[in-house]
């Protein structure tokens, strides 16, 4: 396309301000070592051109080939694909492709797909756990940076981006405190999952800063179903443990707690307010009622890994486990009057 | 690795019995313009170094880079996930890395990956769309074969490898009758979606050839949920449709059935057999009782891609629409006394 059609590169940013490439991108990242009145002629070129500060591919600079490469476990693309998507958007899609490869959790097949990436010189790596547990480091001594999201690298040199699962638990009860619940029970999956046991712990320290204590005294662990959402709540019922929130650790179990709920004619939210975790839309929107629901916030998670990687290909990755926010969705399955 | 410990290729093979590569490859591909002589030399080689004749990978000799790109514009990974791990099997994971991008159904973008995937020399592509109608070709004068899988192409030169729709809707219908019922009704998603249409096809066919026709004397199009199913099977309670089955467009809507069906105090399948379709686990296991559904073979499709694309490698690839069966998987809300 023609010089003048085409949106500013940060070449162009270098040329008209008289700097190196090196210089304008740290100057544009707010970086130190670069001196208030570069800073300012960079800014003052960056403007002319319409240059957006804001689009991270401007890290983007020749020498790259603009493919990133996903490695991931996650058998249904249920958390990669948002992953990959929200990395291609921070790193403008025009401009980067994010490939996936899938090692269904084998390593001989991880190793090999990440040879072949490797041998296609990939700018960086994303690698994404099946779980959010550790998970092997892929390696130190690699030629490109490496970002782990969602499952933490367990290799503390490693840079891994995971949701804060602790201060979800302790949201999800935030929220069904402030709509005047105070009975409350968790319900949640398998207990050798490390994301549960965050979660029950956040969700018991919040209920212990409000005074309250679990509905029933203990957490019900169980496993990741539907089916285990509806015994659990029938245990609940059965054992006649006052109720009046539902805090599930999936929208599969919530789903099952409540169809357990409606089975013995209790309504939801009327009766019973129902949380569930992972906003998974298949589930939270064709509920009855439609389901709140914690969300881990994938889309970040893969735009953070991508400034991480840009980050790197500046300059040094960082290394240890960040850990990122969860948001809260509300529906009608906790707020309905 | 020693090469007394690596598999052996079909270079080995070839070198063993003093052809060159490509007769060895037909050879054992059972492909004319082979000598029966030539042919048995290279069996007893590939038997003396135990080389499987059933690896489809051998197909892949020198000069390939063992790079498939995936197409995808699949927003949840549902159907490409299982698209790419099928064409792996068939190509031998450990000698393939299929490369998955997701174009999210925009022209630029897929443009934009397909030029990535075409600059890093990946052998072959696999096309899969988001919605089972024909979309528009890549283009006819890539450097490499190209299938299409889920969706087929619009351009009648191009390979395409789809689900038989029709005959889904056929295997669906017979395995109602042949389970007793004689009163079937039909409630499916958005019209538009050719696939929607097929299969009430194939339903309403299947039906006439045993002198039934559908409950309530017609399809019940609407949308792809649960909240769908629900008020369509809703509908059919309040009219007083004679009803001992309901088949549905998709697993989400037979959830739904199930839920309106339960709610009006009848019990799936003694009182109404219901049956969906994807076979998706997460709705068909989950659900009270198991739902019995037809499954798309996703996994084939890829394997079939895959065998196809290594076909084409070997010489010319075929053109026109390849239709796949689908297969029914029997669960309690058909099958239980």
């Amino acid at each position: 396309m023609p010089a003048e059609q085409r949106p500013a590169t940060l070449h162009d940013v270098a040329r008209l301000s008289g700097v190196s490439v090196a210089t304008a991108s740290k100057a544009l990242n707010g970086r130190e070592h670069v001196s208030a009145a570069t800073r300012e002629a960079v800014r003052k070129a960056a403007e002319m051109l319409a240059y957006s500060p804001n689009t991270l591919a401007r890290g983007l600079v020749a020498g790259r080939t603009g493919m990133i490469g996903l490695l991931t476990s996650d058998l249904e693309g249920r958390l990669s694909i948002p992953i990959l998507m929200g990395a291609e958007d921070a790193f403008g899609a025009d401009r980067t492709s994010v490939l996936l490869c899938d090692a269904r959790g084998d390593a001989i097949r991880e190793g090999h797909h990440l040879r072949t990436l490797l041998s296609r010189r990939v700018d960086g790596l994303i690698v994404v756990g099946a779980r959010p547990d550790p998970r092997p480091s892929i390696g130190r001594d690699l030629p490109v940076p490496v970002v782990y999201a969602y499952a933490p690298s367990a290799d503390p040199d490693d840079l891994s981006l995971v949701s804060d699962n602790v201060a979800a638990g302790r949201l999800g009860i935030r929220h069904l405190v402030e709509v005047g619940r105070r009975r409350i029970a968790h319900i949640t999956g398998d207990p050798s999952y490390g994301a549960a046991q965050d979660r029950a712990r956040g969700a018991r320290d919040e209920l212990a800063e409000h005074g309250l204590r679990l509905a029933g005294d203990r957490v019900l662990f169980g496993a990741w179903s539907e089916a285990w959402g509806r015994s659990a709540t029938r245990m609940l019922l059965t054992q006649r443990t006052a109720v009046d929130a539902i805090f599930a650790g999936s929208d599969q179990i919530a789903r099952g707690v409540i169809d357990a709920l409606h089975g013995a004619g209790l309504e939801v939210p009327g009766d019973v307010a129902v949380l569930g975790f992972d906003n998974w839309e298949i589930f939270t929107t064709s509920s009855t009622p439609p389901l709140s629901s914690i969300d881990m916030n994938l889309e970040t998670l893969g735009r953070v890994a991508a400034e991480r990687l840009l980050a790197a290909f500046d300059g040094r990755l960082g290394s240890g486990v960040e850990q990122l926010p969860c948001r809260l969705i509300p529906r009608e399955s906790t707020t309905a009057a």
